[in-house]
């Protein structure tokens, strides 16, 4: 990806994340990004493709966010690795804060914007199958089905106390504690629910 | 409440449902309830009291699309009115889909009209309550703490799953099967949990 390229989607993740998908106009994205009008519709034909690019942008730092730590040389167990995909983006960062905020704004703007649709969806399925692989670690008895049902409920749960934190209805560190014990009440139900 | 500011509230319902926040014009409101500009202002101030006042208004809705059908003599059981409280508004009736739509809407701008957050704040605590009330009522010996911890997490889940079947990334009869068997799973951790 070149540098300009990757300056607009940084601004552009910006911009949605302090204003929302409504906030974003093309030339002030330009002008935040430091480059031309014309070089924004060269990379991204128009305001769709603005979006669906920058949304894909942000899924991928999401990623980035969730990897383990760097530094430890102790191998994490299940438990941990499950707390670090479905919990972490809850540190108050600026950049996580960033991400996430304009996350929820793609997400919520999607039901009006259909072209963001299929990014979305195919972001959300990864990470659902992510959270399941873990789960998978942490229960290898209980059945694919009742794995998968777990993490759509898990990381939906997490969308859901996002968007109660980010509107100020919720405290972060109460936000992380349901999604602490919700990681519980799910590891249970598997292990009550194993495979015959 | 008199008919024409009715007509405003269902008319900016209905306009935030189609096109989200950032569509609502007051001039096209106030077309669309077929009042004057002045009116609207009259009865609400400014956008932010417009959209504060559709908000009320549209929780006050769907409490009522959450309250037991008419015509039914028997007494419901808890779990029965668990799920009404919480799945109801999967139903893809219009007028539920549109209120539900309009309270996504409301809430991920929240984000950045602070304006909302107490309104929001208010009727998602009401909405806690209820739900944590109904699982007293199923298990009248859990703590209270994890009674209201587990009616957090159900309405949290049950508003992430709406934000992604919005958006066209869940199928709404797999978001009702995932949020039933949701209350399964807390209804278990409670028994687990009892008081001692």
């Amino acid at each position: 990806m070149t540098d300009r390229r990757t300056a607009i989607l940084e601004a552009a993740a910006r911009t949605i994340a302090r204003r929302g998908v409504r906030g974003l106009r093309t030339e002030e994205l330009a002008t935040e990004a430091g480059v031309s009008t014309a070089l924004v519709y060269y990379h991204f034909k128009d305001r769709a493709g603005i979006l669906r690019h920058t949304l894909e942008f942000i899924t991928h730092r999401a990623k980035q966010h969730s990897l383990a730590p760097q530094g430890t040389d102790d191998p994490l167990d299940p438990r941990e690795l499950l707390a670090m995909a479905l919990q972490l983006e809850f540190q108050d960062l600026p950049e996580v804060r960033e991400n996430t905020t304009a996350w929820g704004e793609l997400r919520a703007s999607a039901i009006f914007e259909p072209d963001l649709r299929e990014v979305l969806a195919t972001a959300s399925a990864a990470w659902v199958r992510h959270v399941a692989g873990l789960l998978t670690l942490a229960r290898p008895t209980a059945s694919t089905a009742e794995l998968a049902a777990s993490a759509e409920r898990l990381t939906a749960l997490r969308e859901g106390l996002d968007a109660r934190r980010l509107s100020g209805v919720l405290r972060p560190d109460h936000a992380r504690e349901l999604l602490g014990e919700a990681i519980e009440v799910e590891l249970a139900h598997l292990t009550a629910h194993a495979r015959p």
